[in-house]
């Protein structure tokens, strides 16, 4: 049961792109027809582009394409291809021919360069990629192209995601309005066979390639990369940010500061949807540490509680057992001060100053932890910084899902 | 059902020590006489002692008591007294009171003086300790001191341990053999309510305390913090080595090879037995990984693998997973060459210098991932250094276990 927000609307369109999809049955022939699996971003004008990519030492090529391909041309990116269903990774020789095979014959398809490309694959790994299933259903998704149609992409990137997970936002800058659409999937704070996370973000707002990628780089580590389990990074996890506003003709945008912050409201939406169809997940958990003396500080502060098994057990639990989220804190190998560390779920004080709060009483906590959401607020009062971190619950449907996926 | 071993024999006595316990009803007054909970481990000579603690930030008082006392008295220690049942920690400022009165109490009761007792807690965190209960009940751990009496410790010190924990070894240096006992107990790769990773071990190996502590500061970092998730170390993880044989008059060992090996393995063995009884464990894998550049990053992807709940979880299927387990190898943030890295389970090769190999098919790493204990070799063509780290798998016991614990 995933802790589904409570209303999720489609993206709205944005001026530059048209989305299409196509089923080609990429994970089996069977599936052709059943379910959307192809995804293209087509934009009608050169984009300035950004991206941000897993960390994982084994990458996929497509990382490796996508990344060689923005260093040398970010300012020039007509099309994203996106395949659900195989990861096309961990396959050996093929793989860099497959990748670039799925490039070439998109951009074949609706007749931009290979150089405009960038493409992303999810889905199982180590099986060989059915180049020629993908091939042959391409002008399926092109026939589809529209711009009001990115439900359509949040559908098609889906793998074993229990809902389409899509955010968008508007902001006005002098009088004149911008938009920021956005798709992402992924299983949820860790990864089934390393199944991916993927984020796709448009705007028309006029931006140059290189304060988008800053901006991309800044937004994704508030958002995508302080989601639970973020070490569990796969070989294939990627965000792209694509802006049509400069090939549009439009002035560049000096104030940035609102964009900035639309941004980072659709990148935190779309990054909160995938804990909340996490895997086995009955509760939406956000960790907020402040007083830390860096941002930086703060955010591994809150991973550490938001990947330990014990904490995420007691979520599971309903059991507000403040004793493993100090113990949590305290393994963070961070140089905090237990005699200083103060702790709240919502608005019920715990630990203050290091110490059981004397007010604190066990039912208390006990309501807090009972609730589908809840917030769970650590101050280490050492500095001025903060951070906040998203986690799910480790169920039963957790380990059945993932003990159980191949046999 | 924990990952019992063969065979499990009774600790060997060593001279210059004596073991005994009593029932005091630590963890409530109506378990008082139904089991063990006080362990007195006495030295008839002042002994040469070493010690290594928990690195969580939040310690118990004890830990901060005995870490002062050997850096004070390392060379004049005659006790330590230990309780199952109540850890003694997260209780405020009578934490540290009690700490010391359980010290104060064992030491008159046995005729030493406070400053040569070394004292470890474990049990609920959290709760009023309960002295006058085991000041009761003192007399009778004394009453029962024995030197062939190493098993009741193991028992005594239980908490969720489904069995008792112990391992022995002798060596001979010159014609005279040396004996070391040892007995550990945890709850396995993770601690419910912080439950502790405890460790007691003795020799009549004649050495200085400085040269035991660098030994044993070697020895755990091979044993004790080689298993699963030593990242979620509790307030309270303590090992102790005492030696009595400067006390029993014997000329310092010049020789401390064979000792070192001896060591080594009763440590490694009481650490084993800690995977062995993991929550919900029902497989124990070696992780053995080579080529490294150094110990320390041998030891480190070990763990990284270890952790991963997604490996976990694939041990737990008996699902040769090996994409999870080369993501895990990718996420350790080590300075790794995919290209390079090897994976075997037991004889089966599946992934040669970064692709898999010709040979492998699933049934084979099937087969291996079906036994009750495996080996996974991973080589990283980097280096000489190698280390071998032990965990269990992550079940739906261990949620039971976690998320029921206290509901």
């Amino acid at each position: 049961m995933p802790v589904m927000p409570q209303r999720l609307q489609a993206p709205l369109p944005v001026a530059g792109f048209r989305v299409g999809s196509a089923s080609c049955g990429v994970k089996s022939a069977d599936l052709k027809g059943k379910r959307q699996d192809l995804t293209l971003i087509l934009a009608d004008v050169p984009t300035q582009a950004a991206g941000v990519f897993t960390q994982n030492s084994f990458r996929a090529a497509c990382v490796d394409l996508a990344e060689k391909r923005l260093a040398e041309q970010a300012k020039d990116i007509r099309l994203i291809v996106a395949n659900a269903g195989n990861a096309n990774a961990g396959v050996g020789e093929m793989e860099r021919v497959w990748a670039q095979q799925l490039i070439d014959l998109s951009a074949e398809a609706v007749d931009v360069r290979s150089d405009q490309v960038l493409s992303a694959s999810t889905g199982v790994i180590g099986e060989p990629f059915p180049i020629k299933r993908i091939a042959d259903t391409m002008f399926e998704a092109v026939d589809s192209l529209a711009e009001d149609n990115w439900i359509q992409a949040a559908e098609a990137i889906r793998t074993t995601d229990t809902f389409a997970k899509c955010a968008s936002r508007q902001f006005e800058v002098q009088g004149k309005t911008y938009t920021i659409p956005g798709v992402s999937k992924g299983s949820g704070m860790i990864h089934p066979n390393m199944a991916t996370m993927l984020g796709f973000i448009a705007t028309d707002a006029p931006l140059a390639a290189d304060t988008l990628q800053v901006m991309l780089s800044k937004v994704a580590d508030r958002s995508f990369n302080s989601i639970s389990v973020d070490g569990d990074t796969s070989t294939n996890d990627t965000v792209y940010l694509l802006s049509s506003g400069l090939g549009l003709g439009l002035a560049v945008l000096e104030d940035t500061s609102s964009f900035e912050q639309a941004l980072e409201e659709v990148a935190i939406e779309l990054a909160q949807l995938i804990v909340r169809d996490g895997e086995g997940v009955t509760k939406f958990v956000s960790i907020q540490v402040t007083g830390a003396t860096s941002e930086a500080q703060a955010r591994q502060l809150g991973r550490t509680i938001a990947v330990s098994p014990l904490v995420k057990t007691a979520f599971a639990g309903s059991d507000a057992n403040w004793g493993r989220i100090l113990m949590a804190i305290g393994n963070s190998g961070l140089d905090i001060v237990p005699e200083k560390v103060s702790l709240k779920a919502d608005d019920v004080f715990i630990v203050e100053h290091g110490n059981l709060h004397p007010d604190y009483q066990d039912d208390l906590g006990m309501q807090v932890f009972a609730q589908d959401e809840f917030c769970l607020h650590v101050d280490l009062a050492l500095g001025e910084s903060q951070a906040t971190v998203w986690t799910g619950d480790l169920t039963h449907d957790y380990i059945t899902i993932n003990a159980e996926y191949r046999t």
